[in-house]
């Protein structure tokens, strides 16, 4: 048997639920990685469980109970009696990190957080390790899913606030009162948390200045289209005459930002630095198990620093037949038929056509085609028949695309 | 005196330069983090220095010489003697990285390598620490700037490849010989590394498919346009029928791809996983400053893992009043001066206009303007004086524009 791992819970909501079952699903696979089987040692609902045996039971607390009492009283407990804690409660840390690291320091364990700030996105890691040592000049961040999504559909569809918030809601990207994410509030505390680890500088919640998203209009976007802007909910950290400042508000961004194409229930964040220039990192906003998977990543991290990279535990074979679309470029003779014979050509190897393009030149024409998804030995036979029809004026051409199979 | 932690740089070319700069403007940062001075011990080039001497003086040795010898056999030595290594050498882990990461795991050291794949992003700490245990699906790249500047601008401007090329060179891009890059060679083993630890699986630079960019004409960027799409070179390692492909080539993206709007000298990577949907990293592709930037960051990780938040070490004042861009939105009556008198209030608050949108509908009028940066508390005296205007319908509307500030 395996030495085991014990990982005490606090809540059981969407997220913890998502946790317990992610934890156990992921089990051997951390055992591969740190030596250890993780486990979960007792779960604290409001209706059942005790803080204490938990406690006593457990290596790491995980807490994703949410809201300030009694989780502060709780991770204060744990980092006291020693235990590594991993939270995601970011209303408690842009209250009272300060003295919550300070005990995680005296007590010398952890206490990681990467779910609190910007969903699946890891920027606290890219911030703490990657850029650790670095001067950072600013933070901009999408920062809250939910507004996101209400603002991205009142761009696609021009539809009212009041009609985007409610398809959000419908979605269950917004919950029944909308009030902490639309007003700003969210977005201000996980500013307030990443200000204080980029600018190594105390930031309490109150010190973040915070607007909504309740007044933008739909006219507001439509202008917005006509100037080539984006409008988003942006979260701002940055470095002012030798202070800081740091702010959520509506804001336009030109369409060359790095933020201007993110759409959708997503958050990312952008971080510049003289010595970088600039990173993005971008992803789904929140959800249970997106956010039960950042609490996991940062247990594994807790409970084994990553110091080398591990065996492999399998050899996968190396597949070279492929699936693949393809963009398809002929040049013909401009006759009756040709069109034909080509889809017939494609046809025959299973290979449909998704649109295509002709133009006329002279005697000579030239077609362009996007074809649907196939495997590529396949559309490579019917590219060699086609190459050889008696109306081709040159090599087939073709490229590759990539399509489209993300949510947003 | 602080003790010191003494590191060793192999290579003293454009990054090894500007990693031994970078240390030593930011020791005194990195003391507050990990307690230890970092210095650098000795330089070897292929002029001077002696291996041994520096690798008996070393704590850690940082290996950006480049190519595979003699780089393999000083950084077998280095693990073998028990020192840490930080490496950015894409190609000696493409061909021999089961050899190196079993010789770290052997004699209990850590080899790091951020800067050998993605330029400044950070997706080797997201993959093997964010998503350390998580079942990864796909991984698509953009991993070389160079290419990725020379599809952009033949998409911006209609260049031919030849043309974008020699643009690439003269911006210092791309090399003299450009063939590496330009052949999807430098991709391909970048795309090795990636998938071997994205999937736990053996994976080597010659088990890697590559196609370059060589033959792409301003054509196909025309008809990408028409169709919707992006022109990129792709890395791709995915599971396919419980197997892996590995595979790198010119393809074509859809608006919506988050890759599709990564343009010119960038990297990004996207990540797919039930758990997380998907994660996108962008920055930097390359040089000498930030691939400085990403070792120093694995040298940092390699002194201390941050296992708890340090305590600030300073408390910045936090500023309110700060400089923004605005789009002002204003209800008139339909009369001549209007436009006129409304730049005159912005004017004596030193608020000028960038660009203005006019539309009458009948008595009244819609007078949309973007105004260039100005400090908020002025815009928002212009904006009080405007609302007392006898001609204005109703309260003036306005939200901040962020303006670009990006390389890109």
């Amino acid at each position: 048997m395996p030495e085991t791992y014990e990982v005490g819970l606090l809540g059981h909501g969407t997220v913890g639920s998502a946790f317990a079952e992610l934890l156990s699903d992921r089990a051997p696979q951390i055992e591969t990685i740190t030596g250890l089987r993780p486990r979960i040692s007792g779960v604290l609902t409001r209706s059942r469980g005790d803080f204490d045996e938990i406690l006593a039971a457990s290596d790491l607390i995980v807490e994703v109970m949410g809201g300030v009492d009694p989780a502060r009283d709780y991770v204060l407990r744990a980092l006291r009696a020693g235990k590594h804690v991993v939270t995601a409660n970011k209303q408690l840390l842009a209250q009272h990190g300060e003295e919550l690291w300070a005990a995680a320091r005296e007590h010398q364990v952890q206490l990681r957080f990467e779910a609190a700030v910007g969903g699946v996105v890891p920027v606290i890691r890219v911030v703490q390790e990657t850029l650790a040592a670095a001067h950072i000049d600013r933070v901009t961040g999408i920062v809250n899913g939910t507004t996101n999504f209400i603002l991205s559909e009142m761009a696609r569809t021009g539809q009212s606030y009041e009609e985007a918030l409610a398809e959000a809601q419908r979605l269950g990207y917004a919950e029944a009162d909308p009030t902490a994410d639309v007003s700003g509030a969210d977005a201000a505390a996980k500013m307030a948390i990443l200000a204080r680890l980029a600018f190594d500088t105390p930031v309490h919640l109150d010190q973040v200045v915070y607007e909504g998203i309740e007044q933008i209009t739909p006219d507001d976007l439509e202008y917005a289209r006509e100037f080539g802007l984006g409008l988003k909910l942006i979260g701002t950290a940055e470095r002012i005459d030798g202070g800081l400042s740091v702010r959520v508000h509506p804001a336009f961004l030109y369409g060359g930002h790095p933020l201007a194409s993110v759409n959708g229930p997503f958050n990312a964040v952008t971080i510049e630095s003289p010595a970088i220039t600039e990173i993005t990192l971008s992803g789904p906003g929140a959800g249970g198990p997106q956010t039960a998977s950042a609490v996991l990543g940062d247990v594994i991290s807790a409970m084994i620093p990553p110091a080398s990279t591990p065996e492999t535990s399998q050899s996968l074979p190396i597949v070279k037949d492929v699936e693949s679309a393809f963009y398809l470029h002929l040049e013909v003779d401009d006759e009756p038929g040709v069109l034909a014979r080509v889809a017939a050509a494609l046809g025959e190897q299973g290979v449909s056509v998704k649109s295509v393009v002709q133009k006329g030149m002279g005697a000579q024409a030239r077609l362009v085609m996007v074809l649907h998804r196939a495997p590529e030995q396949r559309f490579l036979a019917a590219v060699d028949q086609i190459g050889g029809l008696e109306f081709m004026r040159s090599r087939p051409r073709f490229i590759r695309v990539v399509e489209e199979e993300y949510g947003v």
